[in-house]
């Protein structure tokens, strides 16, 4: 599948578009290439973009004040990333994104996305939809952090991200749950004998 | 501040609507009145309606297999509330709602939310602009969780729901917050100190 395959791909579970609209939207979009390690984003800096993952890995974390590494979410290719709090708001991000592997970007600027909306309004309807599949996502997350165990919250993670937890270390998949590395090493070693 | 106006202030702040317009999302919406204690939707029913709060305070929560109760969100009016996940899908709810006041709410099912989006598609971008900024304080709230000290998402709270507090017993604050009423308590108690 060619980049523009992917994305068109991506929009057309929500939207049809003219010929047209599509030129258009392809126009506003920048390729952006993250070498492993590299920063998209730092914590302090202001998110200026939305991102269309072509392909690669990246996570999106912070570091707590005793420098623990909490990850809050994963991206791989067709998925959508960006800090939207400091996208939206123009403040300074509480997050670091990076690459987990070499990773090919599409970026849309704030202004560049609000000139979309406004030429062609059906955008609306696919970052409304957009929207609203993550927040129900991180509206389940949320409740699991409250009342899954340590067990479920694994599980969940598999379902969520296939195949990912072959591509990135054991360290970062206990980032994102909140376990410590040990921890999440015994309870694939019950799961495996369960 | 009549029903009318306090939705007409909530929409006017992200779209501009002509008087049809206004009267036609009107006539899609039904009243429904709540008395406190009562359910607006129950775990395994699916979530028919969204909801806009015009009077009294609501919440959203899970049971966990020990019987213990976990507050996603509270309501209060001016709020748009809802298990999204449930109304978008069709699948039965995780979630309870309940009033913890008498409340009055203005509902529009999934159906008529549809053919809204269709005939005024500035909807679109009104309902993408409240999922953004429930996306945005979500997100928050999972990061919070993640690293921030309990008293740090005690005086979170206090900002996100102003007065509440004073509206609700402790025992709905700590089944938010993830404490033990006993250990809010010791909270308050040492921060009303310092």
């Amino acid at each position: 599948m060619t980049n523009e395959e992917l994305l068109l791909n991506n929009l057309a579970r929500h939207i049809s578009l003219e010929q047209t609209e599509i030129d258009f939207f392809f126009s506003l979009l920048t390729q952006k290439t993250l070498k492993k390690k590299a920063f998209l984003l730092r914590q302090g800096e202001v998110c200026k973009t939305e991102n269309f993952i072509l392909s690669g890995c990246i996570r999106m974390y912070t570091i707590d004040d005793s420098g623990q590494e909490h990850i809050v979410m994963f991206g791989v290719e067709g998925w959508w990333t960006s800090d939207l709090y400091s996208f939206f708001t123009g403040t300074p991000s509480e997050y670091y994104i990076d690459a987990l592997e070499d990773a090919v970007l599409l970026q849309i600027t704030k202004e560049r996305l609000e000139l979309l909306y406004e030429k062609v309004p059906k955008f609306e309807r696919f970052f409304r939809i957009l929207l609203q599949n993550a927040f129900i996502a991180q509206q389940r997350r949320i409740n699991q952090n409250l009342s899954y165990t340590a067990e479920q919250r694994y599980l969940d993670f598999i379902q969520k991200y296939p195949q990912l937890e072959q591509r990135i270390s054991q360290k970062q998949v206990a980032a994102y749950l909140g376990f410590t590395p040990v921890f999440l090493s015994m309870l694939r070693k019950k799961l495996s004998q369960s």
